[in-house]
């Protein structure tokens, strides 16, 4: 076993170069067995052996940096960097978090989870580095997909411009997590099908040489036909005007080929880009085969490939997904609008039944939005369908271009509260505090699948501007479906059930753990009504009104950041009705990022459970509160 | 008189191509003479009045869709669409707006206000258009310098990829406000000195039939010779490559030139890039000579070309300039970042004393937020200097990538809280919103100009973790600098002045308006605390506390607005620390944007002042406030 004996990258460098084959074969190995048993990004990195591989062989981490995009794709880089013996605990709570991690490694010098932001990053560390008269290296590595968000367009024009000497690497596989979108996936596919330009030199140089001598008029486009030749010679023309030196494409499992173009790279002086083709999943058939299911995948049986899923109700993704067929069946206006995530977002039969309604920009939230924007000014109904933690990409163009414009796009907010395994980078827990202040927009969360169609039918009834539905990444708990879709008054909340004691005010699917933790009280004696506060914006002033009458201990109960969420909504509205002394918890998620874990462990650790509604329920009853106190003597 | 009888499109089209040229020199008569009065952004729109002209001569809209980018170069547009006799009012309260305004007219399609947005919102458009089954023609107009912004980007990556009929003029003046920078730019610059490669078509083909039949192996070589002569005559290669046709480049000036060109482009299937050059301030010599000055503009005498300025204090803009340059002296680790606004934000002396320190990445909000997270990690102490509208942009970037990896970044927010004429798509009013939520931010906002200097000297001086100092567009109310900066303990307010009544919590020019209404309330009798709230982020817990005690109405008051802000951050804290009684009235900017007109009108719209703060501790004196007190029994 090589691999055994690496145990960081140093070990790697003594290696000769036929010994890293091997050597990549053993990677592969570990990776399928290891992740069989805890799931995780196989294919992408599968596809990204070889080349993980030859840069540790060529550069000198951490002194050089190593920029992974997204960096799902990290794990080879993990294992090569002293990390192997900790795959049990992958995307476990406290386990090997399943992106680059800085405290994990001082070879992890950048962390990422949102794509395209590697180039921007890259330049960062090239800047500082000049400033402070160094002399590392610095790489990013970047998949096609990703270099289609805009800010990696925006740090490229950078760089080319100013001619920092970094190195990007082009990750290409044609996917980013769904098939590639776009024209410069167009783009790259022809240089992909370019390769043996470079082999024609000899032939083209034969050719000119039969071309007459010219002379006089002609002698000037004689030179610049001659000048064009380098269009034909070289690959890359885009990014050779945007200012990098091309090189490629590169086989990317080719270790002797991958680690002779990087020595061609250091000899380039300012930007330079590497494009090297992979194939996800290489070397694990199932993988290879379909490398969309196995982009992130649940354990599974080596052999056959099979996928061992919990059985299960449907998730939310799939019954939104299925609604909306429903209601495009009936409407035409209705149009799908996704930034690479057609799957994800449980659009794919939405796409076989209406190609022409469902439009994906590829990894684009901001024209995403805008263009949604657009589409509902000419009298489309548009459903911009979107993880919560990506729209944050798109953040100045829901408030300058859908709700200044008050342009009826509807929302639906997919990955809304704790993602899980995929840790702090992807989680939903912002969107409320980052929407609520926008003026003109509605935002629900439905507490069951029937209640998200009903909010799907409100939205797409709704005619008044920006309305959005935002649903968990869980199953849903299985209620009956009404076979008629309704729509739900704007703003109004569901007193779920009455009772005369504490009341809990809680939105999705914290409306179940309010429920429970109404039973717990039950038994103590302690009876809590129960509020489906199912509209976020605006909230219902009547039933708070209502509420503030009763003189009861309130509970706010939601999954997103406590600061400026619903809670800060419902005490805004209480301060200006000029409404004092009502006794109002907050239950929410604290100032902090919170890592990966099971979703269950991530409310547990925030005290998002019915144990803790009871706790703060009863520490509310005992306590003093000798400030409340003594304010109202 | 032409102008005068052009009441709308329809008139101009019944011209004939030889009296557009008179009527181009009367609009620009025009805006040379209105402007001089009002002041606006009058370089852009000298640049384009031809342009203008032959977009309205050739389309027929509304029916097609004139997309202006930005928006503030349709002031052309909005002459010759009948709002002529309204130019008067420009940008003041309740008058024409300077942007592109639904409102105002059916000719007006799209707002904007910040850069980027017109493909994509032509995107929507085209896609719209061809699901209704319409034929009408989808036109944006865009600079060169939006073009670099990242969504700009994501957008010709899906129109070039999707083929649908739409029309881009590239509107290129090698600026964006500030001369434009980038790899983008440089590609430009050589396209435009590539003017003549159509003219040289004949040449080529002659050149190609003197070439001998070839046969063989040979014979592919030469075909793809063959290919590459594409590249020869065609100049635009890049947008070739990203599936546009490319024509141009053509002179905007030349009014028979544009309207063929726009002729050509019609018979073009599919994506069609228009490159035109435009000159900034074409007609009006002040104006030529210094493009960058006459961007935005106030009043002016015309024949001297002399700004007429009112004598006053210097800008914080200014204030903040100056410090900067004087911490930079002492601390070779500051680097200032600015997306495209060297000038705006006060850095133009910065980048004369230290341009390799002076950073102007082109309008890539995003990209530069990323790319100051990895300065930061690099042990640079890098000044993210942008508008709080535009900050909006690089909202994700803020979390993902500079507080979650709680990166030492310093933020310059400039034009925080109203900006006046530029109106609702510029208002600074969301930042703290956006930003208060976000783990890890400290954010502050002084009362005068000393207490900016001490900011910021208390951002060089803090280091865990991502600090932002913010400051309004508005003139320093002058007071005296101490000479010995210092750091100012994070969280901590000051308790300006203190009496036994009424707290009025105040931040920034709030603070001031704050003082003038416990004058006013002296006069009633009524003694009011003043307390400078100068951390927004985190508040004075000490202070809240000993507040509240006090058993006094607590006023916030802050220019920002009311759902999410520093309001909501002081009932989120009472409610954590299960205070309750407490009466708290927030004041600042309602669920609503608020348009243009002077910062003073924008103010007394809201009720943010002095009065205004006297009329609620009045009423809230002599409410009964029934709820609240019922609550308390």
């Amino acid at each position: 076993m090589l691999l055994s004996e690496i145990r960081g990258p140093e070990d790697i460098k003594e290696r000769s170069i036929e010994e890293l084959e091997p050597l990549a074969a053993e990677v592969r190995q570990f990776l399928i067995e290891k992740l069989s048993v805890t799931g995780g990004h196989l294919a992408s990195n599968l596809g990204v052996v070889e080349l993980t591989i030859a840069l540790h062989y060529c550069y000198n981490s951490p002194q050089d940096k190593i920029i992974f995009d997204v960096g799902h794709q990290a794990y080879v880089h993990k294992i090569l960097t002293g990390r192997m013996d900790q795959f049990d605990t992958l995307r476990k709570q406290n386990g090997l978090c399943g992106f680059v991690k800085r405290c994990e490694s001082e070879h992890d010098v950048w962390e990422a989870g949102h794509s395209s932001t590697s180039l921007s990053a890259a330049m960062g560390m090239a800047l500082a580095r000049d400033l402070k008269g160094e002399q590392n290296k610095v790489i990013a590595v970047i998949g096609d997909g990703a270099l289609t968000g805009g800010m990696a367009f925006e740090a490229l024009n950078h760089i080319g411009h100013e001619k920092k000497d970094l190195m990007v690497i082009l990750n290409d596989n044609e996917m980013s997590i769904a098939p590639n979108v776009g024209a410069m996936h167009n783009y790259l596919t022809k240089l992909r099908s370019d390769r043996n330009y470079l082999r024609a030199k000899d032939e083209v140089e034969q050719l000119l040489k039969k071309i007459p001598a010219i002379g006089g008029k002609l002698a000037k486009t004689a030179e610049r036909l001659k000048d064009s030749l380098k269009y034909m010679m070289v690959s890359g023309v885009l990014f050779e005007e945007l200012g990098f030196k091309y090189l490629g494409p590169i086989d990317g499992h080719d270790l002797p080929g991958l680690i002779e173009a990087f020595h061609q790279a250091n000899n380039v002086s300012g930007p330079v880009m590497v494009h090297v083709l992979t194939t996800k999943g290489k070397g694990y058939s199932p993988a290879e085969a379909d490398s969309f299911k196995w982009h992130g995948i649940t354990p599974y049986k080596i052999e056959s490939g099979q996928v061992l899923k919990a059985v299960g109700n449907p998730m939310y993704t799939d019954v939104f997904g299925k609604t909306l067929i429903e209601l495009a069946e009936q409407d035409s206006r209705i149009v799908a609008v996704t930034p690479a995530m057609p799957g994800g977002s449980g659009l794919l039969k939405f796409a076989e039944r209406f190609p022409d309604r469902m439009i994906d920009v590829g990894i684009a939230e901001q024209h995403a939005a805008t263009m949604c924007a657009a589409l509902a000014m000419e009298g489309m109904k548009p459903v911009y369908a979107v993880y919560s933690t990506f729209m944050q990409r798109a953040y100045d163009q829901i408030v300058h271009d859908i709700c200044r414009h008050n342009a009826n796009v509807m929302f639906a907010i997919d990955r809304a509260g704790f993602v899980g395994a995929d840790g702090e980078t992807h989680q939903g827990v912002f969107d409320i505090a980052f929407m609520r202040h926008i003026p003109n927009i509605v935002l629900m969360m439905p507490k069951d699948e029937n209640e998200l169609r009903h909010m799907m039918k409100t939205a797409l009834d709704y005619n008044d501007g920006p309305i959005a539905y935002r649903y968990p990444r869980i199953n849903v708990p299985g209620v009956e479906l009404d076979t008629e879709l309704r729509s739900l008054p704007i703003g109004s909340w569901e007193l779920l059930h009455d009772a005369e004691g504490p009341v809990l005010i809680a939105t999705g699917p914290m409306v179940q753990v309010a429920e429970e933790a109404a039973e717990l009280l039950k038994r103590d004696g302690i009876q809590a009504a129960v509020v489906n506060a199912r509209f976020l914006k605006p909230v219902d002033e009547n039933m708070l009104l209502e509420l503030a009458h009763r003189g009861q201990h309130l509970l706010i109960i939601e999954e997103v950041s406590i600061a400026g969420s619903l809670g800060s909504a419902v005490l805004e509205f209480y301060a200006a009705q000029g409404l004092s002394g009502l006794d109002i918890s907050l239950m929410g998620v604290p100032d902090r990022f919170i890592e990966h874990g099971s979703i269950k462990e991530q409310l547990k650790e925030v005290d998002l459970t019915s144990e803790a509604i009871v706790r703060e329920v009863k520490h509310h009853r005992s306590a003093t509160h000798s400030f409340g106190l003594a304010n109202k003597l």
